[in-house]
């Protein structure tokens, strides 16, 4: 495997669209959200791994979750798991990791990607990210995998390619923040728009060099620390220093802004897993179109729903059509599919009724 | 406490209309149906407790309920419960508990009533019964409480009294099997037909007698053992004997032959707790008509469901009319209240598809 290779796994999210599952304290990535046998961190680590040396891969998280991580990861250190000490969004988190990796390998290229999406082909998610690790070594890029848009979803950013461009890699005219239903409808037709799903490549040097240049203040902050990273004084330097970092992402701090940025028109099959309505998609259906995750069912007259319970319990419908019926220990939803999107909302209702321990 | 007053309980019933809250391992009347705090058979015991003397109180059950009776009723002594070496309805059990009783008091008056039914007023069932008893001890009388129907329900026997009859003890004409819709309804207009609730009261002399007089093979078969009751040497000879005796119920074997059948239209409300729907209509009701037993409810456009769920577990529904929601560890049943009565058959595909064990 290549020495230069590193990842970076975001790994602080919520998933609140996915409660009562997911929850603040054991989010969505942790957990095996398709009945695999494997949570979606573990997939995604895998899948990472099988072209990034296991020491190589970094994971992003919040203080809460370390736990998780390790438990689920045993295979890596507690110095891979970099731990925000405040939200901060991603840019700051983004250079600090690629800061700590720098330090090790002025010449590693890496990837930044989220820890709890699907993706099957990961032949073809490697064959994907290697090509872009190429152009990388070769040249000041920063590249990004697009997804070929199957709907106008309005739930996803979109990245705007250059029509021209003939190479596999093609270089980004703009990013375009989630649009309304026209607008989205009018991005497909056009054909040069990709689903922004998250997934950034570059070489540190490129990564960093960015940052000082459109970024001056945040580098300068985190530069302080270079001498720390990666010795036993790097945490209280962090703890004093990260909360004081400019909240903002790093596609409004970096991609918007830079001159440099490519985008690889992915070529395997992607879902962000954002919904139990996505979820639903993925899975693999069974009599009656039901989808069923760890639960033993008797269906009668129910179709089109996404059904998940503790392992093996046995779940019995009749008369529900396009239902999402989630049953966890301390908590039962029983939900149209067509109102995913208010899930969020029953979250602020619940933990207003009952405590914030549910949510 | 009138020490001539005994009762004895009939808690061998499975209840498999309340699957899956009710199962053969662990029935209904062992449940907290009604989220009192209380099971059904602590409830009808501490009803019956009220007049007749603790000590006085039989269980009559199944072997294998044995525990579950001495768990929830820690006041009954192991030679109050009398099992049941085999299933053979109603008639030999109660010849069998009558003869104990008579040996112990041969001047008891006795009461044999369901474990798992729903009685508020507890007074107005007190004084009811203790009318039926003064009468039992004066005469050669067989009592019943008779419920005075509020629809034309097809599900319950029923008692057609003599309509000249002035007394608050009715003479009873006779007992009508389960009838058809037309029938219930004329029934109901004759205006002197009653509910068979399946509670009865008598001497024990009376009893017994009408037994030597309608069922005299059975008596001999119990009679056979009168000097070994209440000893120790009682159980060898009812495992021995219990399973010849005759498979009949005490209204065929007994009501539906004397001529001394008295009824008594009961003055409380009663409910048999048969079906989902019928414990739904005994709830109070909360926002939406829907009745809720242990769960915490956040419901949106969700009426007339009957929800329940292990204690403090928060139920979200949206989006569902009349429903039976039933959580419990490891069956979950989502189901129409208009199809309650087909339970029984999903009890029988739950058996095959998953075992027994779930039923």
């Amino acid at each position: 495997m290549n020495k230069n290779y590193y990842a970076v796994l975001m790994a602080g999210g919520v998933g609140s669209r996915f409660w009562p599952v997911s929850t603040s304290e054991f989010p969505k990535q942790f957990h095996d959200m398709l009945g695999t046998g494997d949570t979606l961190i573990q997939k995604t680590f895998k899948r990472l791994n099988k072209f990034v040396p296991t020491e190589n891969i970094l994971i992003l998280t919040n203080e809460r979750y370390n736990d998780l991580v390790l438990e689920q990861l045993p295979m890596v250190k507690q110095e891979q798991v970099v731990l925000e000490p405040a939200m901060r969004n991603t840019a700051p988190c983004i250079l600090y990791a690629s800061l700590k990796i720098q330090k090790k390998n002025p010449d590693a290229v890496m990837i930044v990607a989220p820890s709890d999406h699907w993706i099957e082909d990961e032949e073809g998610f490697a064959r994907n990210v290697e090509a872009c690790f190429d152009k990388c070594e070769k040249e000041d890029a920063l590249c990004t995998l697009g997804i070929k848009p199957t709907f106008p979803n309005t739930g996803f950013g979109y990245i705007e390619f250059d029509k021209e461009n003939k190479e596999d890699l093609k270089k980004v005219n703009q990013f375009r923040e989630k649009p309304n239903y026209e607008t989205a409808k009018d991005f497909l037709a056009q054909g040069n728009f990709l689903w922004n799903a998250g997934i950034f490549m570059w070489s540190v040097k490129t990564i960093v060099d960015a940052f000082k240049a459109y970024q001056p203040s945040q580098y300068e902050l985190f530069a302080k620390g270079i001498a720390l990273y990666n010795t036993d004084s790097e945490q209280e330097f962090i703890n004093e220093n990260y909360p004081q970092a400019e909240n903002i992402s790093i596609d409004y701090a970096i991609l918007e802004q830079s001159k440099k940025i490519y985008v690889l028109p992915a070529t395997f099959d992607w879902n962000d897993l954002g919904t139990w309505g996505s979820l639903y998609d993925k899975l693999d259906k069974e009599e009656g179109d039901n989808a069923v995750v760890n639960s033993r069912v008797l269906l009668e007259d129910a179709t089109g729903n996404m059904i998940r319970s503790p392992k093996d319990k046995i779940v019995v419908v009749d008369g529900l059509k396009d239902y999402i019926i989630v049953d966890k220990e301390d908590v039962l939803l029983i939900y149209p599919k067509s109102k995913e999107q208010d899930i969020k909302q029953v979250l602020v209702k619940v933990k207003e009724k009952f405590g914030k321990q549910y949510t």
